[in-house]
This record gives C-alpha cells, structure tokens and sequence, in this order.
C-alpha cells in the first residue's frame, strides 16, 4: 500500500517521539513492502515562531494532500502563563482538528499486565480494564464563541451542540461498542447543562437502533470518581469534548504513564493520529520523553487503513519493550532506563526481525 | 450560643444522613450548654412532589432567617433520565446556592490513617493527603444563559465570569493557605477557554499580595491525573464551579468513600453546609447510606462560629468510630458493619461520654 503521511512534530518533546513513530512506521513499510512517504508541516509555537501562525496554510495543504496525518504534541511555558496573549500555539491543534472535520477522537485505556505495578491504583482495580473512550473533538466549549468585554472585566465561553454532532459521533461510538462488551456509557452533565441534556436524548433516541448494546449514563463529576473506583465497569464511553479531554487524561493513571496513551481523531474524509500527551517542554531534548503514545498512534494509523497485522506487529514491540523494560524514566525509575531513541531502536529491530529480537 | 440552623434534608438518602447530623448537633447543644434551634424546609424532587417546586418561598425564608443551614442531598432518577423536564430537583441545591449567594465552595480532601487501605489508590501514594478544594459556587456554566433552540435541535450553555467573582473567592484562598502550607495551585484551562484566562490573570494579579504563598496553575485535564498519582504536591486547589463539581468528587477515591466528604459553602451573609454525595435514590431508607460527611459538614458549620472544641469533638468521634469499624458497608464490607442511624448514635454517645467510649 502506498501512504502518504503528513508529519507534524509540533513542539517540546512532540518532535523527539515522532521522529520513533516514523522510524517505527519506516521499518514496517520495508517489512511489507509498503510505500509510505513522509511530509513534515509546521504547527504550534514553533509554527508561531517561524511563521506568525500556529497552523500555517502550507501546513493544511499538507494534511489535505495526505492521506493521513501524524500529530505530536503542541504548546510552551510561555504562552501558558500569559494569559494575554492572543496567538497560541494550541490554536494550532484546535485549528487542525476543525479544518480536517476530525469529530471522533478515539482513546484507548488498556491495563497492560507487564505495568500494573506501575499504576497509582491497587493492582485488584485495574488488571484487565480495557476502555475505548470516544470524545467529541470539533464542537463544544472549545469552538463556541469567547469573548472577553473591553473592560476586560468579563470573560466567556459558549458551549454548543447540536444534534447532527451528536448524532454522528454516538453512530460510531454504539457500532464500536457493538464490535465488543456492548456496553455504551454516557458522560455528561445532563442535570445542569442544556447541552447535556441534548446529548441525552440523542443517545436515548438512537439507543433503540442499537438493541445489543446496553446504555448507561452518568454524571462527568460521577464518572471521574467510576473511573478510578471501579474502571472495569467501562467499555466504550462516549462524551463531549471538555470532559473527553479530562476523563482521558484521567485515565491515563489506571495505565501508569499519560506516555502510554495514543489516539485516533476521525473525521469523514480525514484522520489524525497523536499521542495524548502534551508538550512538556522541560522534558524536551533530554531523550526521556516516552515514545510509546506516539508508536502505538503510529499503529492507530495502521489499524484505520485495514493494516491490522502491522499494527498488531508494532504493539507486540511495545509489550516486548515494556516485558524487557526497554523503557524511559516515566516507567522505569529503580533499574537502569533508556532514552527515547533506543525505545525506538528496539521496536524497529522487533518489526525488522521478530524472532530474534525474542530471544534476547 | 444560640443558633438557628435551617434543615433542609432534601432526597433519597438526604434524610436519613442529615437526621445523624442533627442528632449529634443536640449533644453538641446538650454538652456545651448551646441553644441550637432547628427548622426544616423542602427542597429538591420531595419539594416538587409536594408544592411542584424544587425551592419553595417557605424554604427560602427559613434560610435566611436562620444563622445557618444544614444541606442533605438532591436528586432523583426520574428526572435523570427525561432530558426533557423542565422542573428539576438540582434547581432547588443551585437555587439556594445562589439566592444566599454562597459563593465559595470549601471541600477538605484528608487521607485518614484509619481508612487508607479502603481507597483504590496505593497507600504510598495518598497517606498523609490534606487538599482543601475552594470551589466557586454560584457563578460559571452552571448559572449561565441555557438554550434550547425551537426546533430542538440545537443547546448551548454559556459559561461566564467577572473579576469580581473571581476576586473574592480567590482573596478566601489565598488567605486559607496562608493558614496552611502555603500553596496555591489554580485549576484552569486557560489555554482553550476565555473564562479561564480571566481566572489566570485575576490570580497572577493577586498573588503579589500574598508572597508568603506559592502559586501554581495547572490545566484541569492535567489536574485530574495529578490529584490520583500525586495528591500530597496539593494544599489549597481553587477552581471555578464546574471543574470544582469534578475535581472534588474524583478526589473522594483518596478518602476511600464519597460518604466521608463534609464541605461548606460560604457567602457574606449566610452559609450552607452539606455532604458532597448525592441523593442516591437506590440506597435510601435502606440504613446502608455513610451518614460522615453529613455528620462532618456539621462539624464545619460549628467551625464556622468558632466553636472549634465542639467541632474537633465530633471530629474526634468520627475518627474513632473510624478506628473501631463502626461504620456503613462502603466502608466496611467484609465485617459486621453497622447501620446508618447506629453510626450516629455511636459518636452521640461520644460526644456525651468521650472517656467512657474510648474504652470500648
Ligand atoms: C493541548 C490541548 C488544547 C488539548 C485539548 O484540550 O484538547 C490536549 O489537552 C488534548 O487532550 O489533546
Ligand atoms: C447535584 C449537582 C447539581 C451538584 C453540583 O454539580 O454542584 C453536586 O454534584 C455537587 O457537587 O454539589
């Protein structure tokens, strides 16, 4: 299969993690004879800093052009603590998510047994929790209008939806639940929020359509506390963008590291692919960023052009990596770590020779 | 001293945890040879059911002829699952919140020596806890514009602040860590939403005034995993309305049970006291419900006139009853546990006789 990616590192540790994935990417094309060729774009504050822009017009050309996109990480210290400032980096994401339509983000949180001890929960809580979360990613509280009164004095945020996005993301969201325990789980804040209370009935009306799947519902404050309590109680939940965002940094703890989390944002026409991670720019350029979030998105991408047994080949190279502890600082802290690069190394070696990588 | 205490018991198991509370609040009385008054008004769905309104004009003039009022629980699953009603039993907890202006929010979050092996969170990980969670109360999205569009198909809710707002919780912070360990961390997320940066800059602007206390910002998704895997680098946490409504019941896995969770709501007039659970339809009226945080936001209200002996009885009772297992099955599900009303007989008996009971 010939692919065309678009590669954009992004800022702080996004480069250093990508540059694996790619490497992990390029060692699966020579394995299996594959044809994926590599653009790189600018986006966030390095975009900003190059360009004036978080997300230059070359940069969606880019993106439309591919057939899908690598995404790291966006985001620095200094636009964080300026609450002033006008042009910031994350609009680059935001910007990208909206351009390309990606409504679907998919975030799975899988309780790997090599890493159970690593987790702040007791082992008994976590073990064989295996959650898909589905955030909406184009509307919400993140695209309503803001505005800030010229006093400066009064600031706002609209959070709207509408049913058509509701609708399409809760279709994908039921059929994935379909394809395992069945379980559909609602989080919203219906019993204060309008908008909530729209989600609400959305999912209540298309439940019906879906006669296999049991739906459940539950209050984002509720869920946060499910979450940790009891998280096996989850299959797929489904949930509006701000309280996606959250849920799934949250969960990221039943895992033991946020380095381990990898997504996929959908559109109808597009997909983008990035670790759930931020930027972390104190970490950048020490070589202790974990690549793994960004590898296993590199597999996402896999997975969505039907590349199954290549995808499955990069997580067995992860599982091995994590068995041998063949990892960075974030899970590796007592014994002797390695850097960002070698985790790299020796998940392209596992693709370009499996068996031997094995006996080692 | 002489109080008059409001009562509002509310729904499911709001009666019967409140009723605890009251209890020990008359030993209280009996052993400090205080004059505490009571008077009990309807809110929630028991009000809609009985006057077809969630927050009667009686109710409200009780509390506001009262020193102070004593809050049960809200909520009931007949209105959970119809998006479409418009009388809500939540209207009458939001209601009262903002009609005493009860701006500032106070949830204490303590890891109990006693109780750290009943949380999903490894001991390591939360002994010696101690986060005090100031939650904005009566502003934000919860009090913004709600719409619905005419054909249904379309809901938007706005979240808005003022400096105002913001100011005079974040002055209430500042000072109780002061108090304190002298941290300061603001839950935000300033860089996507409008409101946030307003939150961000406010406290920036403030913190000179206070250069005893460090300050840190941290965006909320990022809070929400930091509380789980490293919850003592917290002292005070400030937030706005709905991030608080999240952040303190996911802390709640910490204290091993959201039946142990006590806050106060604070305003300049009056002040509300009340458990942070819900009303838990399903467990009422079976004696199983923790009446703790009812017992403890009692022990906040007596705090807030300065009888701090009495309330450190009460916290002392709580504590022992902790100690002996004489406690709800949240907490205490292998052994005998005991009922809803006997726990509070338990620490009546203590506050009566705190030497006699110790030799239990
Ligand atoms: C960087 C930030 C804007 C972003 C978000 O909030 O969506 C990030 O937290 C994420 O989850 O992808
Ligand atoms: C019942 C509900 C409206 C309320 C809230 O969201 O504030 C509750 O969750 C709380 O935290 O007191």
């Amino acid at each position: 299969m010939k692919l065309n990616i678009a590669v954009l590192p992004g800022d702080g540790i996004g480069p250093e993690v990508i540059e694996q994935a790619v490497k992990v990417l390029k060692a699966i094309a020579m394995e299996f004879n594959h044809i994926f060729t590599f653009e790189t774009g600018l986006v966030g504050a390095s975009a900003i800093e190059k360009t004036g822009d978080p997300l230059p017009e070359e940069t969606i050309t880019i993106c439309e052009k591919a057939d899908a996109v690598l995404f790291g990480a966006i985001g620095e210290t200094k636009y964080d603590i300026d609450p002033n400032a006008e042009i910031r980096p994350e609009q680059g994401l935001l910007g990208i998510r909206k351009v390309l339509d990606l409504y679907t983000n998919i975030r799975p949180v899988i309780a790997y047994d090599d890493l159970l001890n690593k987790s702040s929960l007791k082992i008994k809580q976590i073990k064989d929790t295996n959650i898909l979360i589905y955030r909406e990613l184009t509307s919400g509280i993140y695209f309503g209008q803001k505005e800030l009164s010229e006093d400066g004095n009064t600031a706002s945020d609209i959070c709207e939806y509408t049913r058509f996005e509701i609708e399409r993301i809760a279709h994908r969201a039921f059929k994935a639940a379909q394809s395992r325990k069945r379980k559909l789980t609602l989080v919203d804040k219906a019993n204060v929020l309008a908008s909530s209370r729209l989600w609400r009935k959305v999912v209540q009306e298309l439940a019906p359509t879906y006669p296999d799947v049991k739906v459940d519902y539950l209050y984002i404050d509720n869920a946060a506390m499910e979450l940790i309590i009891n998280p096996r109680q989850f299959d797929v939940i489904l949930t509006e963008n701000m309280f996606g965002d959250i849920l799934s940094e949250e969960a990221s703890v039943i895992v033991g590291s946020i380095g381990l989390l990898a997504s996929a944002s959908i559109g109808d026409k597009y997909a983008m692919f990035e670790p759930i991670h931020g930027a972390y720019t104190k970490a950048a350029n020490k070589g202790i960023a974990n690549p793994i979030a960004s590898i296993l998105s590199a597999a996402m991408l896999l997975d969505h052009f039907e590349l199954h047994e290549e995808a499955d080949l990069i997580r067995e190279g992860v599982d091995k990596s994590l068995k041998l502890h063949i990892t960075t600082p974030d899970l590796n802290t007592k014994y002797n770590h390695v850097t960002t690069t070698k985790v790299g190394d020796f998940i392209e070696d596992f693709i370009n020779n499996p068996e031997e990588t094995n006996l080692n």
